[in-house]
């Protein structure tokens, strides 16, 4: 069993992933972050030693935890020295578990489908853990691990990691961004944000009991025209803004064409 | 004060309107739909009278809501014959109060911002309704009644309630189309949509205590190429979600760059 681990970065995703482990009684040994500040304010939380050099990290842990961005894992991958038997496991949605293939022999991946932001306490109980491993006795160590922050703990291979991990680009990244766009919107006009809190919050809740399918309302839905003309026409001093207005509702109408073909 | 209403149209927003006032104790005396099975379904809902006849509207109410898609407005105003004092009110966002000028001496607009399905029962409690009326008496009424149903009533005129449309079909249409798209990629793959459902609730009440920009993550946002480029690749086979993604990530880059600036 799992009973400490190392974390590699002091990101949004560490941080909440080493504050959870460390509320649950895992031991958080030690934090390391490039940075030595960030490294340390996520240590100070989590009753943790810390470093900003590689080649301190603690020789013995019964899970080395990588969460640093994509584009670092191979860098942090050259730079430790691991014990061949020692569990490594990376938190990337995109990137294939191999990557730490030959690092050592006991790896795997530990992928919490969630979005983290330091600031914002998150509740893992019910966010879907993707594990994967490279041996039946890893995935066996991460299971339990995940079992102890969640009830929902998937085993997903690297390639559904991938789908899992795009569609997630989909419904969190671009619809956050349409929130700022909509923010963005109504600041122009000196409107408040707050007014559309609750229709934001009923779009999301809306979904667990209706297909997005069928929640689908709005100009593009009904094909309504004159509202879709209009409300192009008053974007017309924001053309990134247009573009998206243009693609998303043609997009509407041909999803909802392939839908009702797929009823046939 | 507002003690009895008739409802034109049985709609989404008609059905959950009707609903609630009921509930508050207003009398729905009448509903119309062209439809005779959908009007007599939402008037046996809430003790009310049916007719699928406009010139069989009830003489006499205290308000007329006309809660209809904005193409079927300006026909249905065609084909009522109101007493002169009677208040008439429409329910939509992106239609001005004008369009009901001539038809009675007393008019204003009543619009809930919020998304709603036949099937799914709303809570009004904190939905923003937004009043505009031709006449101080007019509004008070309205704001009245919107009490009844909502803590959040709004004086909004027709140029605000059309932007705040406008936001509401990025935040709402937009978004719901993307849980759409995410399912479908999920789908294809034979991955179940519910793994996403935590993120997607998240996404939402993320947007409460920060502000999208502050909240927005993922590649775009860390400008990370190798990431970009392979999530486009895996939609090579759907170049409408293609198109998306990339204007999207073009735009999240394009935002948080004028925000930056804004800040300076």
């Amino acid at each position: 069993m799992i009973k400490n681990v190392v974390i590699i970065g002091a990101g949004n995703l560490a941080t909440q992933l080493a504050l959870s482990l460390h509320e649950k009684g895992i031991l958080v040994k030690q934090v390391y972050s490039r940075k030595t500040e960030a490294a340390s304010e996520l240590a100070r939380k989590v009753n943790a030693s810390f470093t900003n050099d590689l080649s301190q990290l603690l020789p013995e842990t019964d899970l080395y935890i990588i969460a640093v961005k994509d584009s670092a894992i191979q860098e942090v991958l050259e730079n430790i020295w691991l014990r061949d038997d020692q569990l490594i496991v990376h938190t990337a949605g995109s990137v294939p578990m191999n990557i730490l293939e030959g690092f050592s022999a006991n790896y795997g991946v530990f992928y919490p489908l969630q979005t983290f932001s330091k600031s914002r306490k998150i509740d893992f109980s019910d966010i879907p853990i993707c594990i994967e491993a490279n041996h039946p006795f890893n995935l066996l160590k991460l299971e339990k691990l995940g079992k102890m922050l969640s009830t929902s703990v998937n085993q997903i291979n690297s390639e559904e990691r991938k789908t899992l991990h795009l569609a997630a680009v989909f419904v969190n990244n671009f619809v956050n961004h349409l929130y700022a766009i909509g923010a963005d919107i109504l600041h122009d006009k000196k409107l408040d944000f707050d007014l559309l809190k609750p229709l934001i919050r009923e779009t999301a809740e809306k979904i667990v009991s209706l297909h997005p399918i069928d929640a689908q309302t709005g100009p593009a839905k009904r094909n309504d025209q004159d509202t879709i003309k209009t409300q192009l026409k008053m974007l017309q001093d924001r053309p990134e803004f247009q573009k998206i207005y243009s693609f998303a509702t043609e997009s509407i109408f041909r999803l909802q064409q392939k839908h009702d073909h797929d009823l046939l």
